[in-house]
């Protein structure tokens, strides 16, 4: 049996409940959960909590309570058979009487394995892999990017002109693009455990990298903030040490050591906003999981490049991407993707987009 | 009174019939129109045919017959009161007994102008200026830009990489774009009279410049290949010299001088497909009234830009451009955009707009 539309309505559903605590769970997962009773009725909907709280299936179960007997459970992450910080997400479905579990990634660790055969032992019908692609390019793509590669995913975002400019020939880059993609980072962070840029950007551009809700206020939940300064050259003045929220400088040699530090830390997702030369680093290093580019549909024919040299010299050798997204946002562009092939690197293409890593 | 459902749902398909000659009727305007019988069902299409051939009007009072008596006829340009090569349509559209006349776009031009009171004076009832602005964006606007500005308009199209590079480091450049894309040029080639490169991309690239059919086969009509060439630089094995088309090959000081010398012989829309250094040529000199970008998703890193030096130095002088559409080209991405503010020209924003000039 294959999942009925019900049930694929409930796991775009059960996604969509995960992209919204996306930023809030590490080192955890955000999965999302939706319970239909018998006749298929959504009866319950969870996501999970921050660490320690409780997880996407038992928040479902206890909304939907006796009507969960006999019904169907819709997760994008297999139910844990561990117990951590909280119970075992199987036993509670069993507990609760559920007849099917429908199941997008099968849990990729040890620890929390089994789940699905704990359900199956007791007569549970589990169903693995239903539109899985979907949830790993999604709110479990950096999640899995830490088990699979023991690193944060990284997203890099950047602002440019229609040719390719991040700042004109004076320097001078504020502001590229308009309030309706400003704002659109701002939701873009809230989606981060943290946000890098390099001692350049921090110095030139002297951006305080907090989340701010649409009235301009902070956010509650503040990424951690990273300045890559490895010769000191952040001032004690730099707004980015303000008291907002929390910041870490990072004299690490290199974007991978930089991306240890902060696995060791719990990041799981980190936004790089840095500028051309911190965004060529990464790339070259082949740690770039999703790029988010705002176009400013300007040209300015000179000043600082989208970024900088990537040792590449014939169109054949190009890093590749594919477009996952394109929208407009305000007068601006904002399109989505994923690299497909690093350079510098070995990564094939189709595997990494069938395994969605990050 | 204003249009009908039923007049606004005409005027789009004239608009579209406008479009779907675009190309094919210099240096007459590529004109749509649509008769509605007096019931409002619509019983009669036309579009302007090559030069001494039907106009539009006089197409769809063809098709409809009889049926015109006492129905609309909806256009996209002011129907003509004089006798050119033609008869003139205003005639036409009373001797076939039509009640009404929707019109987009009043005609500009003393010559034909008077089409309107000429039809009221009859008894005729015409509304002008239905849906102007996207009539002038559309079909009519390279040939208002020649009413207005005595100058062909100009569409530059240019296909680079997400970071602005229109070729690698080592001058490498096929293909940047993919199959979906190169169709879509060869079918905006198809709307334009003349077809524009400088000597470098010339020499560099060797394009044929020719229309291509989605089979790969030549056009029966081709646009004029141009190219700039002010020293003499173009060698006689050139494939833009081959017979596949007619070839001019200019050594117009400037921008403005090649527009005038294509404009007398009778082109309206240019597309300009050459290099960073003949767009920032066009671009400066205020030039450029569409923008077509194939966007790659790809980076290089280094590499000749999407444009040269624009002479501007602050993000405040910047070029600016308004999207005007947003698609995927296969695994690409098409902008189509207007300037709304050229550098080192003055030209209003909202002037622009509102009149369409191309």
């Amino acid at each position: 049996m294959t999942a009925t539309a019900a049930e694929l309505a409930a796991m775009a559903r059960a996604r969509e409940l995960g992209l919204a605590v996306l930023g809030t769970t590490s080192p955890n997962p955000a999965v999302g959960a939706v319970l239909l009773a018998a006749d298929g009725t959504p009866v319950g909907e969870g996501a999970t909590a921050p660490p320690g709280g409780l997880h996407a299936e038992v928040q479902a179960l206890a909304q939907a309570g006796e009507r969960a007997r006999g019904g169907t459970a819709v997760v994008t992450l297999e139910p844990c058979a561990h117990t951590g910080r909280t119970g075992p997400c199987a036993e509670a479905l069993v507990a609760a009487g559920v007849a099917r579990v429908v199941v997008a990634v099968p849990e990729p660790t040890q620890l929390a394995g089994g789940g699905a055969a704990r359900l199956r032992a007791v007569g549970v019908d589990v169903e693995l892999g239903v539109e899985q692609q979907a949830a790993e390019e999604g709110a479990l793509g950096a999640w899995l990017t830490g088990v699979r590669e023991g690193r944060p995913a990284v997203v890099w975002k950047v602002a440019g002109t229609l040719d390719g400019r991040v700042a004109a020939a004076d320097g001078s880059s504020r502001w590229v693009t308009g309030p309706e993609a400003r704002a659109a980072v701002h939701r873009l962070r809230a989606t981060c455990d943290a946000v890098v840029v390099g001692s350049g950007t921090a110095l030139t551009d002297d951006p305080q990298l907090t989340v701010r809700d649409a009235d301009g206020r902070d956010a509650p939940r503040q990424p951690l903030r990273v300045v890559l300064d490895r010769r000191g050259r952040l001032p004690a003045t730099a707004r980015v040490l303000d008291d907002a929220a929390p910041t870490l400088i990072s004299a690490a040699p290199g974007p991978r050591e930089l991306l240890d530090e902060l696995f060791a830390r719990d990041v799981r997702r980190v936004l790089l906003e840095g500028g051309p030369t911190l965004a060529a680093a990464f790339l070259r290093a082949g740690l770039v999981d999703e790029v988010v580019v705002h176009l400013a549909p300007k040209l300015l024919g000179a000043g600082a490049p989208l970024v900088d040299d990537l040792g590449i010299t014939g169109i054949g050798d190009a890093l590749t991407l594919r477009v996952t997204g394109l929208t407009r946002l305000g007068g601006d562009v904002e399109i989505r993707l994923r690299p497909t092939r690093h350079t510098g690197v070995r990564r094939v293409a189709d595997s990494h987009g069938a395994t969605g890593g990050g």
